[in-house]
């Protein structure tokens, strides 16, 4: 029968049902053998390589410990980015006449064209790309961007190379598994087979070496950084972009902090010449607009990016979305063209200001403690260095001592070893909260 | 350079940017060469295989054509399924409701379960599943059943051999093609290489001839079914689970209009003793509230499908869910808890009752002509024979002679031949008027 790390005996299946953002449901089933029947269909080996734990889940977990070991406790949560702030009202607004007209002849409406409405398909072209030569039609409405990156995933198929940074956003990677693009996961150097992680820490200005960075036909590259919080340099970029001009690599740019950028950092891809020829831009109203359960995003796929035989990348990518998807919820793109407006965009960007402020109590907390933090300028998260420490101990200790939730490093990949993330989604109290116990704890 | 039929030339590319659902704006663009420079990318060989054009944007082509030719006629489309009448007023309410809320330190949400709300789930398994021994937790909110496809292609991988009904809805085998488990399409079979095509035709009454039907990994079957209006019978279903067991198979079913069945037939897999361990079935909201824009369905993983290690695919699939997806959109998941109280599921059964009297009128009619029809009893379309006939040839015909759009049995594969497929979505007014002008011109 099945083998994963204390899942299976001889006499009956470990069901661990997973569910990550239940904090109260993990459950742990045992039950006694759910069937005799096994089908002939062999298990996905793909599937087989992931490591079981997603990494939330595993958060989860130990929040769920902690909180049974300290039922009095109140715990702050800045593990997991997630936005806690009401969205604007115009936006509501708009997504619940949006909704009313449903119901009624005139504002009822069926399917929609699969690459997302018109209206916000310009919208997005002319608020976020306006000198940089994006046309409407390149641009193509989500429903965020970690089904977006399952889709690229699946436009690319299995041949392909990849590259990610390290530490990075697990779904880059595990969606490559699941693609079948990798080998198996080493637990020695704690990644998988022929993915090429490119370092980013303190070292490098948290940008790849590139000089030592082998060639992939893609490299997936999020700036402003989930989870270093750092945003590249508009040099940086030229150099990103230059190395997949001369290894004729695509790079998937993923933008979705963006609006989180408060110095003269590039907030998109195609502020760089030539990255038309070389990048697909992901992007999402998820973190600006708090569309997180909403679910909103979009894709940018230049007409000018060409497969080696010269075929038009969008072309391919237009037939995924027709037959893999079928276009956001209209309700959504209701909102996401409110958040557009003069008043939504104006809103939104308050909200942002103030999860930036929240960002700099954290920034300034653990600095008065002579950590080295990065992060938080250009990004809701700051990314905490502890010197000779292991992440996982970091974030244990921190829970144990303060009640506060944060995500150890290493969940990112080998290369978030000694460093811990915190988020600055959340109530000001929680965050002034936070800060004054993490404070006591450390000083 | 890349080579697509009509698409290339010395000079120039030809971009076919065919965007299915926008009548006018399909648009042929010749752009001069547009960059030099190509990528060292491969493209993926998968998408090579796909044949070009997706079959509704092939049909709207046709369209845009005729409505160039007759600018003043009045073209009635029952070609495309897609809903038309409004949503029941308590189902856009409550969505307008939680979109509100939204904007409100007590309403809003950020990131839900991955799996979907709870509240959801269980109104699911309770309204649809009652006494079939789903659980909640073998319920997934998906963002609408073709999604769903694809995300169970990336869970069943590459290597596994499919089978599907011959006709049947393309999403099936081209998430297939564009996973890898297929071989190249056959122009002379008019199917790909690796796919066992179930034939389902009067001669079998819609029922695959399985005595003849190979063993494969996984059997795609939708009932009633898309396009021939089938609902299979209790015996039937039975025959195909029994062919399952037998043969280690996992049945993916699809009961997408089973809101639509007015005899005994099935409305779940599950109803058949045995199906737990050998079937998922997905299910959508489009056709039964008219979502097809608002997006939501759900998807059923019994804890007793084992794959032949007896790992649970229920596991993988969660894993799936959570990497590849990130939830429906949680102003969606409103409306769909709302379609399920006493109050929202009567009133999207009238509007479903509306439907069926519409296809009842196509029926009739089509028979009074001497046609034999099928569907129409179980499902929102009518299957019409030409015996003898070029399904695009009737196509054209109907079209030229009466300004209805229609779709080409073929359109679904080979076993379409000889058929028209006709939608009963529409406002009355429109099936009367497409009723008498099919009267006049074939009588």
């Amino acid at each position: 029968m099945y083998n994963i790390v204390s899942a299976s005996s001889s006499t009956m299946h470990w069901t661990a049902l997973v569910e990550p953002r239940s904090r109260l449901k993990v459950r742990i089933e045992a039950s006694s053998a759910v069937s005799d029947y096994c089908t002939r269909v062999a298990r996905n080996i793909n599937m087989e390589k992931l490591q079981y734990n997603y990494l939330f889940p595993e958060i989860s977990t130990k929040e769920i410990e902690h909180m049974r070991k300290y039922p009095n406790a109140k715990v702050i949560s800045l593990g997991i980015g997630d936005t806690t702030m009401p969205i604007p009202e115009n936006v509501a607004l708009s997504m619940a006449n949006y909704a009313i007209g449903l119901s009624t002849p005139e504002g009822y409406k069926g399917y929609g064209f699969e690459q997302g409405n018109k209206e916000l398909r310009k919208a997005i072209a002319k608020t976020f790309y306006k000198d940089l030569e994006i046309k409407d039609t390149e641009v193509f409405i989500s429903d965020g961007s970690q089904s977006e990156i399952s889709r690229l995933q699946l436009l690319l198929g299995s041949n392909v190379t990849i590259a990610v940074q390290d530490p990075s956003f697990p779904a880059y990677f595990d969606s490559g598994v699941i693609m079948g693009q990798t080998g198996g996961f080493d637990q020695e150097s704690g990644g998988y087979g022929k993915i090429e992680y490119m370092r980013c820490g303190p070292q490098n200005n948290f940008f790849p070496d590139l000089y030592k960075t082998a060639r992939t036909d893609v490299i997936f590259f999020c700036s402003p950084n989930n989870p270093t919080g750092h945003a590249a340099s508009r040099e940086q970029l030229e150099q990103l972009v230059e190395f997949a001009q001369e290894n004729g690599s695509i790079i998937v740019f993923d933008s979705a902090y963006a609006a989180y950028i408060s110095d003269e950092s590039p907030r998109s891809i195609y502020e760089i010449p030539g990255a038309r020829k070389v990048a697909i831009e992901v992007s999402s109203f998820s973190k600006m607009a708090g569309f997180t359960g909403v679910r909103l995003g979009w894709t940018v796929v230049p007409d000018e990016l060409l497969y080696s035989n010269g075929f038009p990348v969008l072309h391919d990518f237009n037939r995924i979305i027709c037959t893999c998807f079928n276009g956001a919820s209209n309700v959504a793109q209701a909102g996401g063209l409110a958040c557009l407006s003069p008043e939504g965009f104006k809103a939104l960007h308050s909200v942002v200001d103030y999860y930036k402020e929240n960002a700099k109590i954290l920034v300034d907390s653990f600095t008065s403690l002579g950590l080295r933090i990065y992060g938080g300028l250009n990004a809701p998260y700051v990314w905490v260095h502890f010197p000779g420490s292991k992440s996982w101990d970091v974030f244990s200790e921190i829970l144990e001592k303060t009640h506060i939730i944060t995500v150890p490093g290493s969940g990112f990949g080998p290369g978030g070893e000694e460093f811990i993330r915190v988020t600055a989604f959340g109530h000001r109290d929680n965050i002034l909260e936070a800060s004054s116990r993490v404070t006591r704890l450390l000083s």
